[in-house]
């Protein structure tokens, strides 16, 4: 019988003034999914098996991208998807999103439906429901397209590739915090209406991030790599952020953010960073907060793999 | 005795979405400007001659910004400055800017001031405030710089060149309008708040307008050239927009904006716009508008050139 593996990589959205439009893959970790026709039980039935994975179809990020598109392609089939988590959920590493985006993919495969990018973003969004109550797209295009996004549109959906020659390195700080309902909570929090100079001010570096990314030009990063509104109104979410920000810039790191909605810290890092000095400083500011926390390393990653 | 002739060109701000940002340089047209000292005449004088400018310094786009750097810079001495002014005054095709830019250079040059360009941006800036009231960088940064520029940041300055490999051209359709205090009028319409979600659609199309033009997909400005805050905010004043957009993006044309503070309308284009029917359409929406207009044709262009 055909199986379907698809190995999907990890995203951090927003990037600082980039909320709901930029987002990155990074192979700081990967999800696994296969997917088999269940000849046995007829009748679209979903079965998902997997590790920290919500059982139920409705309520999994795998699964209801999945049961729109059955609906919509009237697949009448069932399957079977396993699923290994590597992604830490709740983390602000796009962990919903990758499953719904391989989930999409491996039923493309299967049903060889020849859906382009932009149509499984537009499927793979309804998985993000599952976990946030809000289709948002950046996080899926990350995990489809792979290297840095932009969103153009989100209905339809359509979303391209910056292209960058920079050896972009990353730092992700993974605090040990649960926060119930995070993402729901965290979009809650987002101003409903911001001044023509705050939105002046946040686009200009919206500019200059993208023009960075493009040009390779770090210090262009650098400036740009600032959010005046949507990162500023989720401070109290994680107290930490300020003062690490402070630190990991004074040590010349490229840019630092918030991965998503958090609890995550996305550092860039090249040659001229004083890494360690951040590695302690971090340590440092972590012990004295009371939160513990883990570090991982990676580099910037393709789209999903297929095989 | 030494006199320093420098050239500067029109400039198009804004470029939709990029209020306050974005700002291009192009041949349409070139003001010239030759600077000399006044041997005769002790004690900082400016004296301007020129056709079609103020003669006194301070309400003089080209004598306000050096009334500033003489004082900062404790020059002594006078000079004489000819204007030879080609742009269109109150067009929105950075008269002002390209004279103010043109001053400061000349200066630079003839005192061996040796300014950075975002040096020559902080004081050509104060010229705006001439013309205007308000100083704003986007078009002396395009006459300083050349090329497609973004503006980093206002105070201090600081503007960088977004490369394009693209063989961007133009067509200035240039009406017959006079509206007083335009640039002020103009600033006095931009809404003081925005909703965050028409700041997010707003910034996603600035996304792919600045992506577009580094990466040369002409159909990431045709997404991105389009401005729903700002163009809409003062669309009573350039009653003919509406219909020369959607009309002008029908035939394929690359995109289309109002040139800074109008009324002057930029249309991009390629090979594959159908520039006639573009002329035929203009020349029917003027006409059943009762406005008579110009149009120009033209490149992108350098910065300043100095002799």
């Amino acid at each position: 019988m055909r199986k379907i593996k698809v190995k999907a990589y990890s995203t951090s959205a927003n990037l600082g003034p980039g909320y709901d439009i930029l987002a990155l893959a990074h192979n700081a970790f990967a999800d696994e999914l296969v997917m088999e026709i269940d000849k046995i039980h007829a009748g679209n039935r979903i079965r998902i098996i997997g590790n920290n994975v919500p059982p139920e179809a409705k309520k999994n990020s795998a699964g209801l991208p999945l049961i729109k598109l059955f609906n919509e392609f009237d697949i009448r089939e069932s399957v079977t998807i396993h699923i290994t988590k590597n992604i830490p959920v709740g983390s602000g590493l796009g962990s919903s999103g990758s499953s719904a985006a391989a989930s999409i993919a491996a039923a493309n495969e299967l049903f060889s439906l020849s859906l382009s990018r932009d149509e499984m973003i537009r499927f793979a969004m309804e998985g993000e429901c599952a976990s946030s109550g809000t289709p948002h797209a950046d996080n899926v295009a990350a995990s489809i397209y792979g290297y840095v996004v932009s969103v153009n549109s989100v209905n339809p959906p359509r979303a391209y590739n910056i292209k960058t020659e920079m050896d972009l390195r990353f730092m992700s700080i993974i605090p040990d915090v649960h926060i119930p309902e995070k993402t729901k909570l965290a979009r809650s929090m987002v101003p409903f209406s911001i001044t023509m100079e705050s939105g002046i001010r946040n686009s200009r570096n919206l500019a200059s991030l993208i023009s960075g990314f493009a040009s390779g030009k770090r210090d262009l990063i650098r400036d740009g790599m600032d959010d005046g509104i949507v990162e500023r109104s989720r401070l109290s979410l994680f107290p930490y952020y300020t003062s690490i920000k402070a630190n990991v810039m004074k040590k010349n790191a490229v840019g630092v953010c918030v991965s998503g909605a958090g609890p995550t810290i996305l550092i860039l890092y090249d040659n001229e960073t004083d890494l360690h000095g951040i590695e302690d400083k971090i340590d440092q500011i972590m012990r004295s907060a009371g939160i513990t926390y883990r570090r991982s390393y990676s580099t910037l990653s393709g789209g999903m793999e297929i095989e």
